[in-house]
């Protein structure tokens, strides 16, 4: 049976979800669509095609009889709030970063499918669906390179805008690297500090860029994550783990090599919407298949937390150049390990 | 409206697209199935969980009045057969390769289709649908290394059976690249040459290996492909174009960069189905999307039969030793170019 | 006219320079030779066929008339006294690490050579005269990559003997790259800091490895140094450096690609003996084309000074896990910079 | 003792090799030099500040009592002269390319050598000396990839003079691969062939570029050879050993990666003088070597003959479009194998 999904926010990522159910993705259909702007519903309604009622709100959809999931991607504020309802109708949720703006929204999240008692919630961090993390996670569980020790992350865009503020380096930058790093090392983090090189001249007036942000983590694992989004010349993404008896790194996007002008190089991407586009197809297949099958899988609610959490402490580490704790709550046994 | 799509031949490649069609690509279903073992058609539709009905042969099928295209997956002498049945009905038609086991074959075929006055076949050469071959040909196309004068390819696989023959090179090994380079370089085929360097001790006593295959194309470009199908240490295809002012390579398969025994090193494939593996995906897809909108796409019968003529050549070059010309037919304007 | 050079210390690397001398590079002579052990030092005079007087101690060698320059490689603790010894001779010395084995003695060489008014100690830093660091400071120097903002390094051994301690890991080990970063980007140290990652496996009881040293420049410069000499895997220099507009590498030792048991892999060194062995040559020619022409350059007393003093951060930074400042005292006019 | 040598030509490589002598390499002195502009040889000794007397002509330089060994670095129709007058005189030589500027020549002065009883002669063909080729042939010997089969080259230049014509991408270009593979593979070449690509619009209107030279070994290895005189991008030389379990490549001159404008790149070199730079210093620090021991080594007369007789034998190949057999003399057990 086709999976009939309503869709809560028809901004860019909502559309593009939607047009990704509708032309590529198998076995999935949008039956319903809601905006703050209805007009703007419509016209998605109509761009793509699609055989879907407009919703005065994303409580009406998600209330929607023939609604079997629900996908939110509408402004970050109002996560919280449409998941809840969604957990409250026993209906699976896919739900984009964030889960919900403060770790505390995360936790009511949590204790609200531990007391449904099954899993309905995805979070939509797309990077343990790239191909490349998923080949350097194979390497790191087969014992290709022993235990892993240290990890050496950079996460680089070509320039931001003005409105990009420090805070920001973790909250919409390094929030990634704090998810995938948990998944790819199956770990939790210990401690967070955050240093500062001396500062691009490409940098707005108010921003410290570029940052290190060092973690370590529960079983002792040491991370350093530089974060440079003014770095010109590409949006680049690094990971290399350093294992006990050898190192992996993440591939880098596949290019055509030349050799030209007394270069022999390769293409950098520089439009971050390209480096993980097919991660996002697998991600939202990956829910898609698992909805059909009466399971929720993938980044949970917890993971969302756990990130919020993170995210926090690597907040406050940029206030005050200490080493600050990461202090969770205990893991309700319902998420496993 | 969902494509109606009816496969002849449930072998391996059958069931992968029926596999494709329904668990992975948008806008299509399989109602309807046949085999020459009529048993095993039907444990493929139990297997997948498909809705389609079997048919006692494919010409039956054809007729069918629910199947609105039809994918030849059969034994490779039948081709000709069940396409030229599909173009009979107007029915869009997708056929592996070979379009038809001799170039007289193919002609039939494109003489059926022009006379039909509409594109209704698409041959399954994959290979025009890899990431990097496009990555490659959009390289070429913006002129970022002049026009193109050589192209160095090699074709190789860890080992074959010993079933494996001398011509089969050609025809299971090289048809590939005479097919993807003649839409690279968007040009033909003027003469072949083939020689023979020393054997390797890994090949069966009755087998030339390996081989290289010389070609000049109308435009002069010249083309050497090495084909060397014991060569032990993986599956490798490699394909150089060296141009006017800078030279440039399809792209390895991405792999995991590892630090380890004293080696810095990435993994070669050693299975050939992983090479291309997403090609099939974004090909089958690329003929539904077309089929739906009323039209055909991709490698066209004109392109099977070329591919056809210049295998004929190389066997006859493989014999002779000597430069043997390329002779088609005139291309029918029907086809463009 | 050729210059006539003696030996303080015949033990592997005494040998290695007079072998080198002799055998390999271009105006010099080894006219005089002084072990220890006096039959150790004979027997060097043999095996490498030298023309050489063989003195019962440093001072009378150092003492004698017809040694014109000196190289001191005997017992690190005997350097500084060999060293001040030229000095007070007026004779140009080449010393291998340390210059002396505290900072005070750094500095007693320092103000003794500012009071002779002229250089003539070069300590024996050979990174500095490695091609690929030069390479990557010309790339630096010609603005290709802007400002230097930050530095990721890592310094590898297969392993170490159960001798190898905590502190070795920055007296012997990062020793290197607190000398060569400082010529790299023409800066000081302000401050120092260790963290300690989970500790693998193959180290000895007694040994924190890896360990990563974080140190920051005068210029604001960030450095994290990653020291792991139990990696199993190789010898492996890395050094990176992140500027404004880009980012420039050490480049690996040249070794030869192979395909072969499904890897595409080149050789790592296992030996750091072969690293930086062409460096030697070069150093040890600047030495001796140098003093021919009246003066003395390459790495001074001073840079010898400002790595000890570094190192002595360093080490205190291992054992009290604080942010350790770098005092270093004023830099004499005499250096330059 | 130190080697006394007399150098007749004292153009830009005898000047270089009169330089290398006296200020790089161990062991040997110019003590002689002469050239057609006699001012000129002056001028050399003046500038290098050499301790040598100015000969008339290179008969009187190789009479000199004091002459130990001769460097024949005139123009190439002189060479042959010169080499036999230093075999008359028992003398050892060093002869730039070509030995001679005939087939017939070459083989005067093998015959000359072998009635002499022992090898004076070494050709200054340097490829051999070059680290990466000796790396390259270390795995090959070494059986690391089985028995070669096939090689693929390339011998790229950015752009040639207009006096550069067809012949001479035999005779000046792929001169350097003819001689190259045969010690790389230790066998002789047995027919050759050339093909014409496209020609590239930035050739001269008389010059056939680029040019793929066929060539077949005696033990039946295949080698196409590449030569492209304008291609624009860089000077590059590439070596592809296809063997029996694997692949190997020469390496690539080392060079600084870096991330800057959107690619990922390394300098390909443009000078081709500083492509095997390092090897001449290793070719003629082995020639001084061996006669200080007496012997003469390295490339002999008999493989200068042999690169005459092929690069004969490819010029008519380039001229008849013929599969064109190599013809040798049998090689006198003088120069063993």
């Amino acid at each position: 049976m086709t999976l009939k999904i309503g869709v809560i926010g028809t901004g860019a990522i909502g559309q593009d979800h939607a047009r990704r159910i509708t032309q590529s993705l198998s076995g999935a259909t949008v039956v319903a669509v809601t905006d703050i702007h209805p007009q703007q519903a419509q016209e998605v309604v109509q761009k793509l095609g699609l055989n879907a009622t407009v919703y005065a709100n994303g409580h009406d959809l998600i209330a929607a009889a023939d609604v079997e999931a629900v996908l939110v991607t509408s402004w970050g504020p109002t996560h919280e709030e449409f998941v809840l309802a969604a957990i409250a109708r026993g209906k699976p949720v896919f739900c984009e970063k964030p889960l919900a703006v403060t770790a505390e929204g995360c936790m009511r999240i949590v204790q609200a499918e531990v007391e449904h008692g099954k899993r309905l919630v995805q979070v939509g961090f797309m990077r343990p669906y790239d191909k490349g993390y998923r080949a350097l996670k194979n390497v790191i569980d087969s014992d290709q390179i022993g235990a892993p020790l240290i990890v050496h992350c950079a996460h680089r865009n070509p320039s931001v805008g003005d409105g990009y503020t420090t805070d920001m380096a973790i909250t919409d930058t390094v929030i990634h690297e704090i998810d995938v790093l948990r998944w790819l090392l199956d770990d939790d983090y210990a401690s967070v500090q955050v240093v500062y090189p001396k500062k691009t001249r490409n940098a707005s007036s108010h921003l410290a860029d570029p940052q290190i942000i060092l973690m370590e983590t529960a079983k002792g694992v040491r991370i350093d994550v530089e974060v440079f989004v003014n770095c010109q010349y590409g949006y680049d993404i690094q990971c290399e783990v350093v294992g006990e008896t050898g190192i992996a790194r993440l591939p880098e996007p596949s290019a055509v090599p030349m050799r030209s002008q007394a270069r022999n190089s390769v293409a950098i991407l520089t439009d971050w919407k390209q480096r993980f586009i097919d991660a996002y197809d697998v991600e939202l297949q990956g829910f898609i298949d698992a909805v059909r099958q009466g399971e929720v899988g993938g980044p949970s609610a917890w993971d969302g937390y756990a990130a919020a959490v993170t995210a926090d402490a690597c907040v406050l580490a940029q206030k005050t150049g200490d080493i600050v704790p990461v202090r969770m709550a205990p893991r309700p046994a319902f998420y496993g390990r």
